[in-house]
């Protein structure tokens, strides 16, 4: 099968000028077929800020009312997606800005309210790998914003980890899928204060050893938790390394 | 040749809650191929407002500094363009929003400095007619974002209805096209303050004609120019009409 690699970059790389400058450059520079997913949350607190909207979070996840449905549609769909669509297309590469209610592309649920009630936040339950797979072929390369839709005519706020490893899963049929979480980190750290304290390969068995003594905590977890399920439903490899070494071959593999 | 029907909605018309859900019922009915083109200036002038940034406008045309650019990118390629193909998608129709960054479909210049620096502003090109037949033919409903981009990484705020008229022309050589204006009137008016006067047929001499009698006049003129000029290049059928009439066959015909 032919190869391909999804890329998921966080908020951080992709707003500020010179760090998307270089992203695009290397982004451009792979090989092959290839997906960029991207974030958007600081942009999206930023808006909401100026806009006079409160942005509250429970456990890193945007508590998502009407108004600030409405900031994450017009940052991630609009300002984040568009800026990276008009710079990889400067870079030639054939770039087109895709949420999930485009072409049906990603249809969530809306997450129930059970302690918490998140509001407009998606729950992924169907991604067409065959649509992505055939513009893919095409020559295409889709950028994935963090918005899916529920079909009934709401566009929902959906954590970018997870749209990525739901991609990538539905993607396995079609291609040997290589994910890449890109972050301005080094890799999954065993010391959080050493940047160079990168664990190279990491297993379900150490990864559930390291939890427990709380070396790996916080948002790593839920992270890690997608990678081992991107393995399991088979996916080549997932790999979590700094946003520069997206064509390197550092970082932390995530192995069964 | 099979038919395909452009049309092109006024911002009023996509910007409230009710007349937007009557013209994606509308829009859903039409049979056969169909491309939707929508602005979205109010919303922009309104978001420009609310984040305390000047609303410049020379001849109805929007002066676009890159704060202006930032909104109009939101408003336009997120919130208004994701909330049509949200609720289209609700509807069984295949929407795929797009500007002309994605997938490189409009590539214009930045408008020349004369007399006044519009700005992000872009004079249009090329559309990519043969990659919007492919997606067409597939059964993908293309709802455009009135931007464009300038291939060297920058979005360019764009006429909707200068898009409407290029994006029909691009298609003739694969369909029979038909491109409907439609607005909040009846149709191109022989009395503005008689909704009933409609024009039923209007030629090149009878607009000079009119335009000479100042019967018509302001953005009503770039409007019929744009007709006449995709009836010229070989669109099928023009027509001027009020948003319910989308199915209907009342409202001005343009022809040569």
């Amino acid at each position: 099968m032919e190869k391909l690699v999804l890329i998921k970059v966080g908020g951080k790389i992709v707003e500020e000028e010179k760090t998307l400058h270089k992203l695009l450059e290397d982004f451009s520079a792979i090989k092959g077929y290839k997906i960029l997913v991207h974030g958007g949350g600081r942009s999206a607190t930023k808006m909401s800020e100026r806009l006079g909207i409160e942005s509250k979070m429970v456990d890193g996840r945007r508590i998502t009312d009407k108004a600030t449905l409405d900031v994450v549609t017009m940052v991630y769909a609009g300002l984040v997606n568009k800026n990276i669509v008009a710079g990889l297309q400067a870079k030639g590469v054939n770039a087109l800005g895709l949420t999930g209610a485009d072409m049906n592309v990603i249809k969530s649920a809306r997450r129930p309210v059970k302690d918490i009630d998140y509001g407009f936040v998606g729950d992924v339950e169907k991604v067409d790998g065959q649509i992505l797979c055939s513009l893919i072929k095409q020559g295409i390369v889709p950028v994935m914003a963090p918005l899916t839709h529920d079909k009934k005519g709401s566009m929902l706020n959906t954590n970018a980890d997870t749209i990525a490893g739901e991609v990538a899963k539905a993607l396995t049929p079609f291609f040997d899928v290589t994910l890449m979480f890109c972050f301005e980190k080094k890799g999954v750290l065993l010391d959080e204060h050493d940047d160079d304290s990168v664990i190279e390969k990491i297993t379900p068995e150490i990864f559930a050893d390291y939890v427990n003594q709380k070396i790996i905590q916080g948002g790593m977890i839920p992270k890690l938790e997608n990678a081992f399920e991107a393995i399991e439903a088979g996916v080549k490899q997932v790999v979590i390394t700094h946003a520069s070494e997206i064509n390197g071959n550092k970082g932390t593999v995530v192995v069964k």
